[in-house]
């Protein structure tokens, strides 16, 4: 059972990889724009370079999500190929946000890489290459999904999560770079709200959305779902507040560097919940900084408060609160979808 | 009959502008994410800033455009707002290539005033400001056009224009920026496929394809209309790039730097066509220099190879293709939209 199951991931991974040349190779012969050797080698390198390297997490689980919907394990070659399309436009997605993500926060690496903006010869032309990798969801759409009756709804879905993470990432910009650093501007409504908005409903949301509606489904009518999920979401990103601290970086893959960075994280937030006066004036005078000496002094103070008792209560806690509003779903496929996700983040280390 | 013209122009402009007001009011107001006051008025100013200040040329013409189509001097007030309201998102889709192409090209000045992100504490929030101008024409377009049987027609319009324009985009940026400098790469054929993808398609023939869609028409049917507002579109930038270095400052509004900036002219392109051996050695030597006396040689070599007399050669062929294009379009409404944008833009002086 268990090695059948890994069977099968192992081939849905083959098979979502496949789907990305074909898509690529769409792409690169569209007649809406006619190519020269230069442009079109670009934007083969760009894709490439931003779209492949990650887990995939996001995009896979539209094809596992679609399969628990079914109730099937096996899919026909075409619905194997929406669903895997619909993921991989997720991927883009992701992929165009981190390369315009980069840009801001004038980041050096990712995915284990200098920034695409870091590469040679890139630079600024990295901000049209973001506008034109969003402009590939569109196009893919429309060749493969043009004509389905959930094809405006499908339309509707990413250009809706697209507003929402990018007001998401507005605010978690103005919050935290406007004007001083002023850490009363944190607190839980916040910090909740960025993430909701910045990572949930992309993240979260919109692969089971996509997941809906090849299965012919009304959005409308998911509006608990959507809860669900974007509660979830949350949960997932206190996780990796909490692990940017406290994971261990051999095992997450990198240096936290939310205290350094003046971060809105959920443990600062926690942390000025509960600080009495002289805690606080401790975090006003020492986070945000690079020093190693203040960001001791930070990370002394999340001991001091007992900030890990806290998220394991908050972890505790929140999945109770999810399990029992899974619970509550009418249909047993919709919950299946909803525990596989949970059950993949639950008390991750990484 | 002009007093009333313009009476009416007046009038048109007037609504028009009401409606941006309506428009941002509620983009304020939008369910889909929830503002906070520092957000909401980080936005609110945004948009002012980004979309305002132009002349509408774009979105005045769907609402001329839409009037000749149904041959009516009066809209109703539903007609006039769904038709001001496409002109808008042309105006938004506008500012966000404006905004992120003065981050790419590192511009300073935008109709008459600090390009957005030069303006204190934006910086690059601005991407993400232009991803949001992006996104509001999603929301606009959902809020007043879902259900509408050209809903889907609609969403794909602007974005097929908006990757063309992106491509267009990509084009001009490796052409002029990858690499060494190199003349060898400028010729007619990437002038031309430069100025048709960056600037035509959403400058000519979006206006008049949002007003043939608000008529009921479908799309399909008028390739050869696309093809003629591309060609004005095409003669529009060569006017634009001779205008640069012949026309008047004072005039213009701007003092032209094609020459400085290196940039794919028109006018480069035909000295290049027409230069012996030793008059390409000067362009090779002058072309993209910011001094005052390399620029002169090359304004020098404009004229002794009497490239005003090309242009106007140019000129005087495109109108007389364009009038017997237009001619043998069998609906005397589409030719009365096509002749209307041509005499707007023929011998233009500014």
């Amino acid at each position: 059972m268990a090695a059948g199951g890994n069977g099968a991931a192992v081939d849905t991974k083959a098979a979502f990889t496949q789907i990305y040349y074909t898509l690529k190779e769409e792409l690169l012969a569209d007649p809406a724009f006619e190519f020269t050797d230069a442009s079109h080698k670009w934007i083969d390198r760009m894709v490439d370079y931003t779209v492949l390297g990650g887990k995939c997490n996001r995009g896979l689980s539209v094809v596992d999500s679609y399969k628990l919907l079914k109730g099937a394990d096996v899919l026909s070659e075409e619905e194997m190929f929406l669903a895997c399309t619909l993921g991989w436009c997720i991927e883009w997605l992701q992929a165009f946000f981190l390369v315009l993500d980069d840009i801001m926060d004038e980041s050096h690496t990712r995915r284990g890489q200098p920034c695409w903006f870091r590469v040679p010869q890139v630079g600024f032309i990295a901000v049209n290459d973001g506008i034109i990798l969003r402009n590939h969801i569109s196009r893919i759409l429309k060749r493969h999904f043009k004509g389905k009756p959930y094809y405006a709804d499908l339309l509707d879905l990413f250009n809706e999560v697209e507003f929402k993470t990018a007001s998401g990432q507005l605010l978690d910009l103005i919050t935290t770079h406007e004007g001083e650093k002023d850490l009363t501007k944190y607190n839980i409504t916040v910090h909740r709200r960025i993430v909701q908005y910045k990572t949930a409903y992309y993240s979260f949301y919109l692969p089971v959305a996509c997941a809906l509606l090849l299965s012919g489904e009304n959005l409308d009518n998911y509006g608990a779902v959507e809860n669900i999920l974007v509660e979830m979401g949350t949960y997932f990103q206190v996780q990796d507040d909490y692990l940017d601290c406290y994971g261990d970086p051999q095992f997450i893959g990198k240096i936290g560097t939310d205290i350094e960075d003046y971060k809105c994280s959920w443990l600062v937030v926690q942390a000025l919940e509960r600080a009495d006066e002289s805690q606080k004036r401790i975090l006003f005078e020492n986070y945000g900084k690079k020093d190693p000496a203040c960001v001791a002094k930070v990370k002394n103070l999340y001991k001091e408060l007992n900030l890990e008792g806290v998220f394991q209560d908050y972890e505790n806690e929140s999945y109770k609160k999810l399990i029992a509003d899974i619970d509550a779903q009418p249909s047993i496929a919709v919950q299946n979808v909803l525990k596989s996700f949970l059950h993949k983040i639950y008390k991750r280390q990484k």
